[in-house]
């Protein structure tokens, strides 16, 4: 934290300059712009192949229904002489982190851009580390799709302070969004008492519960599939049925000797299945798989996870193209949160418009203004309607 | 900050004693018992006047009315064979934090209190400083109607950390949310990477905007009320009139001239409507009041703040029982967020069923998985689907 605190501090004092320093000295990149040009994306886009384009497209469009399907409408009602409702508004200015450098992750960009895009958020800010100054064929096509401000080639600590203050390149904007590591999580976190964020993100994790419906090898390859975000993905199977739980650790068992993997998998015996939702409950996992016959009538007992991928469905197809989001809550925060929605880039302003509300209610705001000690109040709501 | 980390180091490892210590040190409470017993409650609770009883039943009833208005539908759709969509789930343990000692504010209860329940909170847990030991009679009617699990009479920074982490008599929750003071802000962030917060809630603002239909004797009468929170109060006038400005101006230097008042005005002027709306923007004010004929032309423009008060209405009736919050974004926050709803208790739990995905969308995630070089990803949907 002490580290990241002075990265941020570094970045509010010199702005671009410590930008360019710090990105040298993490990322090893000299950076000649860190705002990619317009010529830039449309090179690098350019270079993706036909096959990709297509896949994002399509996956695209889906995305765009599902978060099409969340918005919300205002809302406006009224009783005893107040008019009142919601007017729900998009957050001016978003900036999205996208971890790069050697990986690329378009779908990330697509998870937080196209529910930004549908809120109406105006003006989208992305910043994203490049692979040696270039930014990747498959970002810069989602960052063109999305209409981006600009795209910045920063990452880490510094990336988060540039779009959390603002330097002489990096617009300062509203609110962050999206996954990172350590430091970028750590420098949220610092940051989050002047700008909005979604989140902190931690590793991943997995709870599959299964009934004697599902196959073990599927199983085990979604918690392998989960397994791929590095050493540190929580994985967890548990289930009621011996002979599934015995099968699922044979194949694991037999994987693990054959094979040079870090994976760590926990495997958990259930009473029953509302047992089984109860633990998963308490577990609070990012990613909830209820690989059963039932499982809209499981679904209904849980309670903290971020997305839920129902009977036969892999999750890694939520974490591409199903709708839902995969920037999810971890390390318990589905408790009081969910993941990446419409809702992230919507502020409700509440209005009302007394224009004759009812005498008892009038009395009852000025009696109660009394009781608090708010003379002032109560005066300027008697004086008006009294 | 450095005496917030104490204060909340001091909970973490010695818990209740910690709590009994503080309040005895900050508050100068000596405490028998740190939760209020339901005798306790309904002793306090019948002792209140007749006439508030019937005060807080009446604006209740509005402020309910208002979020259920609020309170979202489940959603679920479905696209190209998949099932998709959102299942709203409330938070399991909220604790509110209402100011207390001197004044008491059961209205804050219920602005907190009534969208939880609405959202359908399970266990709602109250943090407030008592008064000598013992509880407001109508902070302990409004805990009565809410059911609350407990009421602790623990204020400060102290009860944050109490409700963050737990000690053997409070109860540790999931989200805090709530006004206070600069310490209990303090402690809300130093916590937020544990616990869910509404925000970060500084001095009340107030800005009005006016035309030659508002009567100036009324403006300055609602800065004033405004005002009574203290000298910290934001209070800004903006109008295209000269001669209203001019009025106001006059009434408010009669007004300081005979008065001992420490409040600070700002009045400015604007070129017009719109320009008058685009300066309330950028200043994105807690409550923004809209003092004109045309208010709902006007509210189409508005895109930072907390609550609109339309036309002839005063800000207070909004703080009391118009039915908007009043637990409210300070600070420039409304830039990225809204004050309390039902949506600050619920959360968005995504899911899908994807029994026959089409054929090219199940193409495209493994196309884009193996881009982003997560190849266990492509194949867990590839060996369900092909």
């Amino acid at each position: 934290m002490d580290k990241v605190k002075e990265i941020v501090n570094q970045v509010i004092v010199r702005g671009d300059d410590a930008l360019i320093e710090l990105t040298s000295k993490f990322d090893k990149v000299k950076l000649i712009n860190l705002n990619a040009t317009i010529d830039e994306l449309r090179e690098a886009s350019d270079s993706l192949s036909e096959d990709v384009k297509i896949s994002i497209d399509r996956i695209w469009d889906q995305l765009k229904n599902f978060h099409d399907s969340v918005k919300p409408p205002n809302i406006g009602g009224g009783r005893d002489g107040i008019y009142f409702g919601i007017i729900w508004r998009a957050i001016e200015k978003v900036g999205i982190y996208v971890p790069g450098g050697l990986k690329s992750y378009p779908s990330t960009l697509m998870m937080a851009g196209i529910p930004a895009k549908v809120a109406g958020v105006s003006e989208i800010y992305v910043c994203s580390p490049s692979r040696n100054g270039k930014v990747d064929p498959a970002l810069a096509y989602v960052a063109l799709k999305l209409g981006v401000k600009s795209m910045y080639k920063v990452g880490g600590a510094q990336a988060i302070a540039a779009m959390a203050f603002g330097t002489k390149t990096v617009t300062k904007v509203d609110k962050i969004v999206g996954p990172g590591n350590l430091f970028v999580q750590a420098a949220k976190f610092l940051v989050s008492d002047k700008v909005g964020i979604d989140g902190i993100e931690g590793p991943t994790e997995l709870v599959i519960i299964a009934d004697d419906s599902a196959k073990p090898e599927l199983i085990v390859k979604d918690l392998m599939a989960q397994g791929e975000h590095g050493p540190s993905t929580f994985l967890v199977f548990i289930s009621w049925n011996d002979s599934l739980l015995e099968k699922v650790n044979g194949i694991l068992e037999s994987l693990s000797k054959g094979n040079s993997s870090d994976m760590n998998f926990y495997l958990v015996k259930a009473k029953d299945q509302a047992d089984a939702v109860d633990i998963a409950n308490r577990i609070s996992p990012e990613h909830l798989s209820l690989y059963v016959r039932n499982p809209r009538e499981l679904l209904s007992l849980v309670r903290n996870t971020g997305a839920v991928s129902m009977g036969y469905t892999p999750p890694a197809i939520i974490d591409y193209a199903a709708g839902p989001n995969h920037i999810l809550p971890t390390n318990g925060w589905s408790r009081f949160r969910g993941g990446i929605t419409v809702y992230d880039f919507l502020k409700p302003i509440m209005y009302a418009d007394a224009m004759s509300p009812s005498k008892d209610l009038v009395r009852a705001s000025i009696t109660l203004a009394k009781y608090e000690g708010f003379q002032i109040h109560g005066e300027s709501i008697g004086e008006r309607y009294e």
